[in-house]
């Protein structure tokens, strides 16, 4: 189920922004126009640093993955920047078959180590990410909790 | 106050290497070898996605930002991966200070956006992010607080 389509597979690119684009108005969020979109993912997956999934053939599903190299291993470390299933898709288990996919795939990168943020509100990302092993408690224990900070710079 | 050392410099990228020592021993972190680490930050550094700060001659400040193109404009985003001053320095103001020349850094360079994580337990780290405008709180509002999760691959 899981297509891991070429920069040069403009109608895949264009699948991949149209489900970010309906995945940004699920939340009101902004979004870019999609023919932007499809060309810098194309831009984006040739330059070598990110990996665009599609999920099902028309996709129902997307995912997104940037790569860098690591400071603290000789590896790459993979942050999960989206992961989404069509509402209509959704308990089913796709979530979590198109999440392990994805993470199959990073290790057969050479990543070693996947981050990504989600947040209090989306109860089913956090019980999903958490079911597939992911912590928000670092080392610590369960007491310490992970935050985020973003800022506009 | 801040340096911004090429790779080329080697006893920059060791007095780097040797402040991340020291901080992940304040917290019982593992942390590689200090020879090892400063040949990867000068690679690093070489290839554009990295970039090493040094506050104060000798160092008593450190900060490390990656560097990668957004996917949702045409700009850069950046992420805070560490950003330290030596316990005898805290409380003073300097924490802020370096954190403010980065950011500005970062933006001369062309990162429109910069993030990081950090725990509920390092309370003078949450104050600090806060306090320069960091949110952990998305457009949804104070009702909403990001997690940041982490998996080994």
């Amino acid at each position: 189920m899981l297509r891991i389509p070429p920069a040069a597979d403009d109608a895949a690119m264009s699948e991949a922004a149209e489900l970010l684009r309906v995945f940004n108005a699920e939340y009101d969020d902004d979004c870019p126009d999609t023919g932007w979109l499809a060309a810098r993912f194309a831009e984006l997956v040739t330059a070598g640093d990110t990996v665009v999934y599609l999920w099902g053939e028309p996709a129902h599903g997307f995912g997104l993955v940037r790569l860098r190299p690591s400071y603290y291993e000789d590896a790459l470390e993979a942050y999960l920047a989206e992961l989404y299933v069509a509402p209509d898709r959704r308990g089913g288990g796709e979530g979590r078959a198109l999440l392990r996919a994805i993470m199959a795939d990073a290790r057969a990168r050479g990543a070693v180590y996947m981050d990504l943020t989600t947040t209090n509100v989306d109860r089913a990302a956090v019980a999903l990410y958490e079911s597939v092993g992911f912590d928000r408690h670092e080392r610590s224990g369960p007491g310490v909790t992970s935050y985020y900070f973003e800022i506009d710079l």
